[in-house]
């Protein structure tokens, strides 16, 4: 089994903070997406969308998408972690809650860096008024997102989930790539976001 | 338990085909999303991102986001259906070409839609050129839904799973509000398209 990362990436991080909670290794292949290396016909007969992160099963199967990378190894290695959730009504809220830091977060600040700064300009049509809009988007939404964080210690139920790893990169995605400084300005996220951060599974 | 919706919306469709399919009913009510219905002071208080459905269990405890609220009734219902997946393998198969079909498919189709129709520009900014270019993204992505649908009889695995609902609507989102005419171009999706028309839950 091995995983083929870019090991910067958010999706990779992501995966990587997944795998640490579990406890679990794999060997990673390095692949630098900057320089095109996901685009070579190597990759692109074994990804189904030419993008890291990338699961190779030792069958020739092959995994791509974050989630589904993690969802693979929640269900294959034995853990006492519920981290899509444990009882019915929280495995729903851990999909409500993760549709939502998604679509409203990650997903909008990930339009709204690349549409800006064009940094895949020569593989995609970039539309800059659409990468401000999405800006303003995220903008919306970190107030929503302090305020649930002033209710509940954790985004989706009373324990750590994936919404909460695909939380904090959204926030460092923010902060970094955005230049929004989201910390000094949400103290429930910021109280949260520092707990995490503090964990060794997120160094 | 109730399920607000709107029923002629594509994700409401979603839901209901899904319960359909695990054959379980429930009461309705429908909230007229067009004229904001969903806006109202009452509905924002049940509701965590103001949109239908929504799903209100009889603890008063809501679940909003269509694909939360049929993994809530996939888990609480006993069936013999595997709509998201049976083996470890499976499951991930299904998250990943999920995503796959909702990030490159339907949800490019809906913000191709909103933002070239201006459907909701009373309570959203829309591009009208990031429209477009959502639209010819669209556009690559069913020749690859159709060579996928060359190799399998289903989009996911070799049974049904929400994947295919997902992709169900999809087709119908980009036929009708997109005004893309997809079947006589893609033979594969017209023969799974077809095939899943002619299922009694679908109808």
């Amino acid at each position: 089994m091995k995983l083929y990362e870019f090991a910067p990436t958010p999706s990779c991080r992501r995966v990587s903070i997944f795998l640490n909670e579990l406890d679990v290794d794999v060997e990673r292949v390095q692949v630098n997406v900057r320089e095109g290396e996901n685009l070579s016909e190597e990759y692109l007969t074994k990804s189904i969308n030419g993008k890291v992160p990338m699961l190779e099963l030792d069958a020739g199967i092959t995994l791509c998408e974050s989630v589904a990378i993690c969802r693979y190894f929640h269900e294959a290695t034995p853990n006492r972690k519920h981290l899509f959730g444990e009882t019915h009504l929280e495995v729903a809220q851990v999909e409500m809650w993760h549709r939502v830091v998604e679509f409203q977060g990650l997903y909008a600040a990930f339009q709204a860096f690349r549409n800006i700064s064009g940094v895949y300009k020569d593989r995609e049509t970039c539309v800059a008024e659409w990468g401000h809009e999405s800006k303003a988007r995220v903008e919306q939404f970190l107030p929503q997102l302090d305020a649930r964080l002033a209710q509940s210690d954790y985004i989706a139920t009373d324990a750590l989930t994936i919404v909460d790893i695909t939380g904090f990169i959204f926030v460092g995605v923010v902060e970094k790539a955005l230049k929004i400084e989201v910390l000094p300005q949400y103290p429930n996220i910021a109280r949260w976001f520092n707990q995490l951060a503090a964990r060794p599974s997120f160094q």
